[in-house]
């Protein structure tokens, strides 16, 4: 039963197992001070078109939004993020764990607007309440959409005029910056966001977040605050060769684009078999509405997950689809489509 | 230039990698509930010939102590450690970062002794001081040294008199369980801690550490704590492969063994040579007391770490090996203190 | 300009002032173990008709919900609260400070209902989410509103059989228990709470609230929980002999009952002028919905504060009473009422 | 039984009561932002010969320590004081609980120099260890002893050439700057120290410290901080007029100096009676070491506290005066000291 539950499921890509493979038995520096993480860095740095970053290779997301918002916030100061948001929902008080409140806003679309930013920060005028200062977005969000870059732009801007820091979590870039909507590049990220991260784990990577500090007052010190928290690994050339290997050439964005190939093609056949969406297709996932007799044929043959109930009737589920996505599988999930269109 | 500075320079042991290979396209559960981890668990409780432990795979050994410490104690409570311990000297404040005091003992060989605990214990008796609750050890400890199973018997039974978890950090269980003054088995430490953990990452993973909780009211919910500390990994399958890999047959001591081997041999030419050591040699660790113009030459050939200077002569240095040290580089090193012998 | 800000502009009554200089030079036991706290936790026990209470008394408000909440949740659990709590919005983010996440759900009246709550419970159901473990009422609450007896009592039951602690906070329980629609005793919140506190710094002490803890598995060690968050008052007497002189007799109900009586002839004028309010007028607080005219007027007389803007022509303003609002001044306010009917 | 336990057994100085009966009717703005905590810091800059500092009444010395601490680090960074030191062993791991490390070092006398900061500073080195940010020193010191200003001036120097925030905790500053070997005045801390504070709850006061912001990089925010750790009292006048009636004339400095000279006379009458003391005399806490057989003795008539068994023989007490030490105590005290001289 093929799946389409998440953009997790499988190992690494081959070219980054390979890498894996063929540097094995050398003998490399710990803690992430390896050749390996420098050249992932150089290579990283090279498509940022900025030299002056730094970047941290973390295990995964919960971990760098909390190692992120724990380590630039003082105690009384607070993260602005949509309600959807990864942050507020999926990590189990992650960032309040680490002393933070999470102010949600709410989000339609799981995209946070400047209206949104700039009513939080009306809201949060005294002592008596925590201090807003910085914004979480993520690209692609929660929801499969995407940041146009006249949109991140003025996000950059409220925060630039109101001093707060700007931090998008790109578990998803790969996805977000190879979708057709898409308007924005590796370098207008690096230019418009103070820190950000470009996901491994979910596009290419059997784990590993490359993070990257824009700001130069917030890269001091980052290494201790890394290790505190548990996330430097003892091998961290482990991540600096799978990035290395998704960037020295055009990998990283060559895989994302198959995985958003894949999710356009059964967007498509959804749309020509006449079904809504609870959010446009954009990303590699997508948000179907489905009669509910329908999934129940369709939990035979493939994994997915239920979203949201709509009604009695219909209900919106999410698809994945990721660099390991099978063409056959998808070919087979639109014929089931095709063929039981108007049979339910 | 070889290097005896850790045991986690290299990669994966092969068999590990050949095992993630081969499961690198199947699709997998997400966040450690595959079938791999759930393979991996049963192997080792077949190990512990215990089936009534609950099992989760942690990336790293900060990750997990501060999980363990943090998940396990009240705000009040403090967890008792030797002086020499990683949670009080290398984990940047780890613990502490929790709400959590370390109190310290002072050890010379990293051991604390039941006689350290009780005075630990003596000393804080009112509500304006921190109330200890958890015994902290490590084995091999920080110093190579490891404990026998009368010492752990004693610790064990001085912690249920007081009502204290006991916690066995073992990052390096591996060579601790197969070395030559060992007669401890994991069965016997899992009768005897609370919990504790076989680590992976310093002995043929390429990240891990199985975290074995053995008493039944720490079980509750842990899985969110681990959510919540960012330590859980979407691809937690990558750790419960290799621990598969590890645990389903005699790999993981097998290959420990091979440190210790690697390791007596070096000892057993320092001592030939007549050098002393810091700590008497036990493991995959050691602590030879050697004359700084050695250190000098040998600087030129091997890599290796000061570990403390003794006076204007000689410094203790730390030697380690690992699963994948050279027995080529082994001889190689003794041929080096044999020729330099009395040319100091 | 006299001042309806708040309950807490002047100090201390009289009779508890007195109590404070006729015991100044007594030698006593410091950190709240001395005679005088004693006494006022066996007056309150008796009031609560339960001996099996732990009765802590704590500076203030902030402080006290800090503390229990940070002293009953592990890590990994949240309370659940009305988005108006004070915990939520008017607490700098203290609860988060301590590692929990707050979850609110809408609230129009301040309250919380059995049914709000279990919608936050179905909401959260698995280790990605945190896990409720107690629910935060006030009585009042943030708006003025109590509960009825019914109201607490389905509460109660709800949180037994989902295993959540009730935890009531009675910054203003004085006000609320001596109001006219007030059908609720001390005795009875000592059985339907798990732990609740009768708040002293806004009903006739310098400072304190008299923190109760009705369950046993909630009681151990809360001493050492109070003198980390540095909440254990040296000279804890202080507060003791406040609470003494308060519940010696029944000045703390007749002190409530006169702010209650003083805010009633405020309600009954502004109703007899015909103005709205934002809640129904209860107990000590009113939210009259007043001509933003009459308001500019009255700022040259009274001090007072805006609660909510409702459209371009009127406002919702906050008037709170309290035990030494002085009847001269009530009568003014409702005249300037009465003269000022008709001509905004 | 007449008590030298403490310092804090007696309730306020006459004059701060009045001068709190006297105003106990005035209606004053909450949270510190009154009229009399205003006068109160201008009468204090006024001694401090300093406008540009920022004050802020705290209840208690835990309180204010875990504040100041956490508000001033990063997640990473700890403090380094003398083992012997409040925030070490009597605050219940305060400063743990706020996540940061209390580095400690060896002392003797309760106090820190020099070269024990540079040693701590010497030993962490990287990023697998806390940071040393600042330094926390008492005066008087836990054992009584103080700081001449040549001592204060080089650590001032030492914390300024490594960029460490240097903390005075003033809990007894009272006794510390009137007692004879002193020559610091209140101008010369706060020109030498980035942030102190003067005790009131143990020099005449129910309960308040005034902190002292002297670095400007500090002050930022600060009252969010104070409110967030529970801190901000609803009445925090009821401070500010007792910090009034202390710094409107000299009373702050004449009652620690009739404390001082209660405890010199005692000292005298000890040494002369051939008793030895743990540390030299100097303040208002004295330790001497005497006979255990007078201490049975001793036990009927006083109450005392035992610092430290000395050996089978003898026992090192504290006997501490205060504000409130009535003269014919202490004659009782030297009465019974002289009588049972040689009695033993």
């Amino acid at each position: 039963m093929y799946s389409f539950l998440n953009d997790y499921s499988e190992g690494a890509h081959p070219r980054v197992l390979d890498f894996l493979m063929k540097s094995n038995f050398e003998q490399n520096i710990g803690y992430g001070e390896d050749i390996h993480s420098d050249r992932a860095r150089a290579y990283i740095k090279k498509q940022l078109k900025r030299e002056d970053v730094d970047i941290h290779f973390i295990s995964g997301g919960t971990q760098t939004n909390l190692l992120v918002i724990s380590s630039f916030l003082r105690p009384h100061q607070c993260v602005i993020a949509a309600d959807s948001s990864h942050i507020n929902v999926h990590e189990t008080g992650a960032i309040e764990a680490t002393g933070h409140k999470v102010v949600v806003m709410p989000s339609q679309d799981g995209k946070l607007s400047p209206s949104e930013i700039q009513e939080a920060l009306n809201y949060h005028q005294d002592e008596h309440m925590v201090k807003p200062k910085m914004v979480y977005i993520s690209n692609t969000t929660e929801l499969g959409t995407i940041y146009r870059k006249e949109e991140l732009r003025k996000i950059h801007q409220l925060c630039k005029e109101n001093d707060l820091f700007l931090f998008l979590d790109g578990a998803r870039l790969g996805s977000a910056l190879t979708c057709k909507e898409n308007d924005l590049s590796l370098t207008d990220i690096a230019q418009l966001c103070d820190v950000f991260y470009i996901g491994g784990t979910k596009n290419g990577a059997l784990l590993g977040e490359a993070l990257v500090i824009c700001r130069e007052e917030l890269k001091e010190d980052f290494r201790y605050l890394i290790k505190q928290r548990g996330a430097m690994l003892a091998k961290g050339f482990v991540m600096g060769m799978q990035f290395e290997a998704l960037f020295q050439d055009h990998l990283y964005f060559e895989i994302a684009s198959h995985a958003n190939q894949m999710a356009e093609k059964i967007a498509k056949t959804l749309d020509e078999c006449g079904y809504e969406f609870l959010v446009p297709p954009c990303s590699n996932q997508l948000f179907p509405i489905l009669p509910k007799k329908l999934l129940e044929k369709m939990e035979a043959k493939f994994k997915f997950m239920i979203q949201k109930e709509m009604d009695d009737e219909k209900s919106a589920i999410r698809l994945v689809t990721s660099w390991a996505t099978k063409e056959e599988a998808v070919e087979e999930l639109c014929n089931f489509f095709r063929e039981n269109k108007g049979k339910e």
